[in-house]
């Protein structure tokens, strides 16, 4: 960990640290909990797998995943829009799985070339609220696997360490809205 | 193309050959055409890019893409609760998108592993229509590029030709639902 992560990380902790809200899981979705994200607070929406489609994306890595970006419905019309910064109350779920080759689907394409999505990984929540985050860019962060916050500071502060190198013109948001 | 395909071709088009009804697109949704695809005559759905996530692929190849598969409400219930075969009125959309490598996200992470999705390439549609489409395991296919259908029989052949070499417990649907 860097001085600058842990500077961020005892700033983070200053503005952040009020509990999450419960939450009542709609069908479909896995149970949310009432305890949020370390730092953040941050629960898991109901309904987040509902949502409408933003885009998507694969990352190579140590653990390869292909995932999906999906957003609430403040959150997708500013994507429609090509509004920034995001308005408060605007949510955007990162869901993640396995990236896996298809071996029935390459034996009917006649070639390896089909990788679909296998378990689920992980579950990132990004909820925008410019006075509770204002340190972080207005955004609270939150990981979850199984339908629970993972409890790691360090995993959580990784988010906003990372989204944070994107251009301030993008709201540090990486993914744009596919048509 | 072979004799099957011929074959196939030539019941489709006793089947099928029935214009595809006009449709209004919704806001979002690129431009719809009262044309439906060739033997088909399968639409462009109103809205089909707002509707709810099914799962996602990506395919190597000749033309590398990454695509979200979306289903209307009727294939999303079926998709949930596993019914199979689908029932009619079961949509399902599938939007692929150029594979790109993403320098910017790559300069961020560190390393080459970032792929995301660019311009669209096309969208294929299957309707479940168990008496119109009887001669094709109960589906309709139809592909968009710009939001109008590719008038290539052959093309639209292929689809079918493809989906036929799945197991029939598959109801000829490549996709499962992702958690």
């Amino acid at each position: 960990m860097t001085w600058k992560m842990l500077m961020f990380s005892a700033t983070a902790i200053v503005i952040g640290g009020v509990a999450g809200l419960s939450v009542i899981a709609e069908a479909d979705t896995p149970a949310a909990t009432a305890e949020g994200s370390p730092i953040f607070g941050v629960t898991l929406p109901p309904g987040y797998r509902d949502w409408q489609f933003v885009s998507i994306a694969h990352e190579e890595g140590d653990k390869p995943d292909i995932r999906v970006i999906l957003g609430n419905d403040i959150a997708m019309k500013a994507f429609r829009e090509g509004t920034l910064p995001f308005p408060d109350g605007a949510i955007i779920a990162r869901l993640a799985y396995k990236y896996e080759s298809s071996a029935r689907n390459n034996a009917i394409f006649g070639r390896d070339q089909s990788f679909v999505a296998g378990e689920p990984t992980n579950v990132q929540i990004e909820v925008k609220d410019s006075k509770r985050y204002a340190g972080t860019g207005g955004w609270g962060y939150g990981q979850f696997e199984d339908g629970k916050p993972n409890p790691s500071e360090k995993v959580v502060n990784s988010c906003f360490a990372c989204h944070s190198k994107l251009p301030p013109a993008t709201d540090l948001i990486f993914t744009t809205y596919s048509k």
